[in-house]
C-alpha cells in the first residue's frame, strides 16, 4: 500500500529530478459518477447501463477511459502540486484494466525526464509517468505526460 | 470547412482500411461546461475562474486538456461509429492550442493502421488519428488512438 504524504510540497522546475517519486490519496469511484461522465462524453452501453453492460465483453459497467484519465488528473494535482500550475502539453495513456463501480483508485508516479527549455531560461519540460491502480493493485491506467514547469522565481504565469 | 456525412455508417474490422477518412459535426464549448468539468477533475485557476485566468500565461479561461479529450471522444462516437462499440486501449494526445469558451470544435480523422489479431480471428486493433480543430482551423488536440474492433459476424460483445 502507498502511504501518501500529509502535505505534498509545491514543486518548481528547480526541484524536479529524474527518479523523484510520489504517491497519492485514494478515491472511490461511484457508479453514478461513471454513468454521469459517460452520458456526457462517452455514452456507450458498457459505460451508461449496468444491465446492458453485463452482456458485453466487460461483463459489467466500466468507466470511460477518459473518465479514468480525468480522475487521475485530479489525483495528480493533489499528490504532486506544481508551482504555477500543472500544465500538460500532451502525453501517452493506456488502459490495461477497466475501472468498475466502487473501485478505490490511487496513483503512483515518478519523474522520468527533466528538460530545461533552450529558448526560455524560466521554464522546462518535465516528463511524469503515473500508474493509476485499483484496490487489488491492478493498473487501470498508465500515463506518460509532458508538463510545462516554471522555475521558482518566474513571473511568467 | 468540413462537411460531415448525414448518417455515418457503422463500421466493423472488415470495413477498416488505412487512409479511410471522416469528419464530424461541430460542437460549441460553453464557459459553464469548461468550469464544471474543471471543478470536478482539474480545479486550477486557468480552468475555473475567468478573472484569475486572465492573469495567467493563457490570458483567459481555457478548458482542461482532459475536457478537450472527453469532448473529442463524443465527437468521435458520432462521426465514426464502430460496431460493438468504440473501445480504446490507449493512445497519445497533445494539446498544441488551448480551447476557450465559445470555441466551435470539430474533428477530422483518419485510419492509419489496421492490425488483425494473431490470437483471435474475430478482432483486431485499428489505429485512428484525429485532429480536433476550432473555428479558426487551429488544432487544439491531436490524438492517435488504438481501438479494439471486431469483425461483423463476431458474437464477442
Amino acid at each position: 500500500m502507498s502511504l501518501p504524504q500529509d502535505t505534498p510540497p509545491i514543486r518548481y522546475l528547480d526541484d524536479m529530478k529524474v527518479g523523484l517519486r510520489f504517491t497519492g490519496e485514494s478515491r472511490v469511484v461511484q457508479e453514478r459518477e461513471i454513468i454521469a461522465f459517460a452520458r456526457q462524453f462517452d455514452p456507450q452501453p458498457f459505460h451508461i447501463d449496468a444491465g446492458l453492460a453485463s452482456q458485453t465483453l466487460f461483463g459489467g459497467l466500466i468507466a470511460s477511459g477518459w473518465h479514468t484519465a480525468a480522475m487521475t488528473m485530479r489525483l495528480l494535482l493533489d499528490a504532486f502540486p506544481i508551482g504555477n500550475g500543472t500544465i500538460g502539453l500532451g502525453g501517452e495513456a493506456a488502459w490495461p484494466n477497466p475501472v468498475r463501480a466502487n473501485d478505490t483508485l490511487h496513483i503512483e508516479g515518478e519523474v522520468t525526464a527533466v528538460a530545461p527549455s533552450r529558448s526560455y531560461d524560466d521554464r522546462g519540460i518535465v516528463t511524469v509517468c503515473t500508474e493509476t491502480k485499483n484496490q487489488n493493485g491492478e493498473v487501470v491506467q498508465t500515463l506518460t505526460a509532458n508538463l510545462l514547469v516554471f522555475r521558482r522565481k518566474s513571473n511568467s504565469v
